[in-house]
């Protein structure tokens, strides 16, 4: 049985003199980075500074594209086409590919990043198209997106079509019954406790799975658990979750590993 | 005695609801393109279809990255840090490598753009570093900037450390008795006459040099002419400098066959 | 009977190196101006230059804020909170009457934009927390919005809290028989034909409403008809409608002649 | 004597979800606040919430515009032209007194931002041109530049056009026997320890003048002195320099008091 498990966090997400997150702690507990493009945040000395902390902590970078909204830190979302979301989405993995070239480093996966990740996330036609428009120009990179009871029939279709995607959990996130992530809006949506979150973390990647908010255990196919660095309880929570999985004696290893 | 020659011209400067340039006329008349990518005019859309324009006319494309000033056109100097400066070009560069990808086309070479063009063309510590730190990341495209008599020194320094140097001169523009062009604010700085401007461009051509504005011929390393495609003037002297130089036998071909 | 009408037309739309419409052209036949404030098109020289434009040739000047989304001329919705637009809106307006004032000009009008024009234009809570919040800041301007056969108590409640309301129709688009704006995407949504949409405003402005798709007459309230600058056949249809408004001795006034 | 003085410091300079500076700690030390309008650094919404602190803490709110150049914070030069500065500043300051028309706020003052406030600082003509060009739009506020030992005439100049000139001196800066400020990156050009800096800043505000980096004293005419928040060392700084102030019965006014 495959308990190996990828942990990935969103990285490289200052600005000019703006500085946000704490990539130089979380580096430590993660296996792959979605690294900021400059379109929802990030800028080119960011980007620069960022493949080179995922170099030396021997982290594997993937891109993290947005919507081009960086006063609304790409959370908003914005009505475009699907021919603009693959262009913005190749203009800026492309941009990322550049200082990952820089430092003789490979792409290994595209996450997609907050309103754009969500209106993806439950459109598989539009999964299809921009993973299938990424695979040529960036030499097949692994597309992550969200875990759901129902993504089994999309891996399916995927591996026919060559896409290498990877399905995401998140052990702070309550989930519905019906296996979706519950609205950020609602109390207790997201959770705060280091201990929960590493127990959920660890059923995740050792059940393949995701426990509701009424307690049902739902089947998903997950690769990759979402941390988080961008303050001290996320921070403990990602060493705890770390910590917690290496107890459990289950493998670590970046997406491209794990992924065949 | 080498004759060939390559047309470069600007292409791919729209923005959105914005169109700029003539690059469906012009694109007959040259052979290397340099590509806008984002910072100073273009779009990922506009991109995209510059990059086809380009497969489609057998044109070989280059990026064309700027000062990131959309509102300036990139024609406004900016006091970037030379690291600045080189992560604003690998952003850029990388940018336009995806969608080059996307077509199974390589990225011929590199000319900066307005403002950082003219900063950097006099500095040549500053080409080196620029065009050092595209060669891993890029291929080792060509780097294309300004000819003057002073850079056979510089092509041989680049010649050393592995820089393809390309050297561009201007049919349509006045050099000065030191063989630097004349500052576009004198009156007659810049040509319009189609015939005068052919008629340079051949000279510049055949005998690798150009005559100032006091008639005296300077001669310098050409590997590259500039065109323009943006009004009817100079749509009309394009045509006329393509014809001319067939009609004088002096092959015409991409930077990537006239550079070893 | 009050048959006077204002006609506005979007102007200032160009920026920095691009050009965009007729405004020079157009500035003729209308009597309000809806001045693009940076966000989805313009920058700070277009903008003093159009309100100088307005100010030569006496037409009254309004600003026309967007979404902050230049790349998509601010025709792409993006999901906003009521106060992040209401912020945006006020941001853009102020910037505008900076310009205004530098020429002691009044701000006229406020008619917004594009996406955000349409999504506004169906909202009555949002019309009335919008324009309800630029009445101190701004001297209780003008608010234009969309006419349809729904809006004569939207109109009533304005009233009530002070706001200045106006209705707009569109004399070159269909409309459905429910009195909507036919979606652009249906052929012949637009229509062409100069004559036509001359015949269409004259009837708008005397008869008070609009022929629907199918020939039914709805009758509105409407106090402006929109204008178009950008190409040949608008203009030529602009200069049509003026002449034929006042061949019917139709009063052409600004806005805020016509309101109370 | 005349030993009133007033205190400014940078405000609202954080920016979408990015958060800068300790502007609520630091306004309870200040007379007047230098509010970022959006080009080097905030956005609607913090422009808003920015004017409310003002407001809730009596603070006399100023424009702080800067180049269009968020990502380099303005602090990087860009060579606009002076009618390009011009409107930009316009813009800018248009656009917050939007803000402050909303909460029935008069504007204070203006204050460039970083590389344009330097940029300017040492140009008689700018300072006259820029702000003469801000006399009629927004009602003449004060305009603060930097005083050095030649700014007398400048003032004298100022009055004589009607232009109300504010002078700024730096307690935490040291300055050359020439009287300018000594470049940053000189080591121990920024003072860090507290009671330092607020000896010196009783001094300039006693005796309107500052003492050279050899021990010289300089005469000059100081209306100003500049605060800061951004880290703790400054906040206790500024703390310490409004209590010494107190202590030496200094009166501390906001600009628009102590000017004519």
């Amino acid at each position: 049985m495959n308990t190996a498990i990828d942990l990935n966090c969103d990285m490289g997400e200052s600005y000019g003199a703006y500085t946000i997150g704490g990539d130089a702690g979380v580096v430590a507990y993660i296996t792959s980075a979605n690294i900021a493009c400059g379109f929802h945040a990030s800028d080119p000395m960011v980007m620069d500074r960022t493949v080179r902390l995922c170099r030396d902590n021997n982290v594997a970078p993937g891109a993290h594209p947005g919507f081009p909204d960086r006063v609304g830190f790409g959370r908003r979302f914005m009505d475009l086409t699907a021919e603009e979301l693959i262009n913005d989405v190749i203009y800026q993995v492309g941009a990322l590919r550049g200082f990952l070239a820089r430092y003789e480093l490979p792409l290994q996966h595209v996450k997609l990043h907050g309103a754009l990740y969500n209106y993806v996330a439950t459109r598989e036609e539009l999964i299809l198209r921009i993973a299938g428009a990424l695979q040529k120009p960036f030499d097949n990179p692994v597309f992550l997106t969200l875990g759901t009871t129902r993504t089994t029939k999309l891996l399916e279709k995927c591996r026919r079509e060559g896409i290498r995607l990877a399905l995401e959990a998140f052990p702070d996130r309550r989930y519905t019954d019906a296996g979706e992530l519950q609205s950020r809006r609602e109390p207790g949506a997201v959770l705060k406790d280091p201990r929960e979150i590493a127990r959920r973390a660890v059923a995740m990647a050792t059940r393949k799975g995701v426990e509701s908010v009424s307690g049902r255990w739902l089947e998903m196919d997950i690769h990759t658990l979402c941390l988080h660095g961008d303050n001290k309880e996320s921070m403990e929570a990602a060493a705890l979750i770390y910590r917690s999985l290496l107890d459990e004696q289950i493998q670590i290893h970046p997406l491209g590993v794990i992924l065949p």
